[in-house]
């Protein structure tokens, strides 16, 4: 361990100071899984908590990478430091769908300013979740003022990614049927704020009266979530989303949910990883293990059902 | 457990034998956690695997409970024993969205041959999709020659908890632009089988033209996913859906791919029943532990990372 540990003080050093490579590297280590990732997130991690994290969410297609394009002009603007970080989800059945998405980015690729990542959310063995956080916390460490968080998804599980964030913007366009229905039907948790973009559409008014509806159907809360039009492509409406999600961050901050927030989510963040180490843990002492392959095979025979093998399982190793 | 024991053999003779209120009650017993209802899926386990299982998913409103009702129509004008399992995900934010839907079913409860049953997806322990592969287990244990599997959503995450069906169904009416553009950029994996229910719509073709786009774009494989057109509440297209659902079983029965998948959900089954069980032995043992709380703390103080923190857990605790 000493040999690793040496590095990353090396590399927390550089990332500390805002290396975007430095940065770069160290999720890069956090994504692999490495040790190293590992002691470096542990050396920086009582410099983080400074950063604004604000998570996107919503359905493939509507432009939300040219709106997270446009808030990285604006934070520029006002000489703010920002980190985006993608999660996508492409399966390997359409490869590259997303990789136009980023090209729209591209313009701040060279801004020392601006850190863009993108990360992938198979085969991430901790779960992405989890490499969200630690990349969102790197992120932080390195001095963004800003970490915008966007997920690309339609359900709950793409909005608990993006959890970990203060506040949690869905974006949707005029035809988001799905997604409208799935927060009627309570299929999808209400986010904090709604943008409709694209909201040049000749059906943008009806999306938004559409939205109004279902938020109405809601119990009354403290705060109220504002629908935001905007047209990322044209820089039109950016001002007053940004105004909007700063409002909601004082507004909890003024409340003390934040702080709430951010324990839970901290909290979860050990049990969550102390639970997939013990599945790690126990995924290679049975690989390769002909006693576990004969008691899996007398579960595909039904001889043996599934919970008694696990059962079995657990009393070997434990 | 010798008390549970002799109460799920008395359990599971009438649960064999077909009797709805024995498979009602060990649902439950499974849905709680409760040994006994362990004990029963132990018990019937050598019974099962003859049912043919069929998922559906897609979103909210697009008339999936319409279709199950047709559906188990058609089984039953077949004389074919049918259960329906609807995995409900609403949140408190809105109860009773599927309320509604039920009761479309509501012409079949008296019914013997047809067993219809509801299930929550939050706040079960052991994860929805293990409890709902313990559910139609004990479903196809009752003597059920299908076993109709329901999940409302628009993700992978829904798609993941269907996954133990032999044949997997997407279905979508004119307007659902999500989840097509989800399909496209490769957020949802293509299912088996995509039904375009409310195909009497006028953007129904439109819609068809897009699916057919979206598959276009994937790899040549050995099944070509159909698409049929259906308009559940006048039972049109019903006889074609049940033609292309049993098509695709012959396919992957001839093909040995049913036989492999089985087997890889089976073996993910047993896996994660251990995973669970390790994290609520965990959590159980971290639980108002004084020790723990400070350790949290600590964590929230941003002293020790969440990493360091789970580390610290399983020294403690193996």
């Amino acid at each position: 361990m000493a040999a690793p540990r040496r590095t990353a003080a090396d590399l927390a050093e550089r990332l500390l100071a805002g290396d975007k490579r430095a940065l770069a590297r160290a999720i890069s280590l956090v994504e692999d899984d490495d040790p190293e990732g590992w002691a470096l997130v542990q050396e920086v991690y009582p410099r983080t908590g400074r950063a604004k994290v604000v998570g996107f969410t919503g359905p493939p297609g509507v432009g939300k990478s040219t709106l997270m394009g446009a808030l990285v002009r604006h934070a520029r603007e006002r000489e703010r430091q920002v980190a985006v970080l993608s999660i996508d989800p492409s399966s390997p059945f359409t490869k590259g769908a997303l990789l136009g998405d980023r090209i729209r980015l591209a313009e701040h690729f060279l801004d020392a300013g601006v850190f863009i990542r993108s990360m992938a959310s198979r085969g991430s063995l901790g779960g992405l979740s989890e490499a969200t956080l630690q990349a969102a916390l790197l992120m932080d460490a390195s001095g963004k003022d800003e970490v915008l968080l966007e997920t690309v998804g339609v359900g709950q599980a793409e909005v608990d990614i993006i959890d970990h964030a203060d506040t949690v913007v869905l974006v949707l366009q005029p035809g988001s049927g799905d997604s409208i229905q799935a927060l009627k039907a309570g299929v999808m948790e209400i986010p904090d704020v709604i943008v409709v973009n694209k909201a040049d559409h000749p059906l943008a008014d009806t999306m938004i009266r559409e939205i109004r509806g279902v938020l109405s159907l809601g119990p009354p809360m403290s705060w109220r979530v504002p629908i935001v039009r905007t047209e990322a492509a044209l820089y039109k409406g950016i001002d007053e989303l940004v105004e909007r999600i700063d409002a909601h961050r004082e507004h909890i901050e003024a409340e003390g949910t934040l702080a709430e927030r951010r324990r839970r989510n901290l909290e979860n963040e050990v049990m969550t990883l102390a639970a997939v180490r013990l599945r790690r843990k126990l995924e290679a002492s049975t690989r390769d293990d002909a006693e576990v392959r004969e008691l899996l095979d007398e579960v595909v025979a039904r001889r043996v059902d599934p919970a008694t093998a696990a059962a079995r399982l657990l009393e070997r190793e434990l």
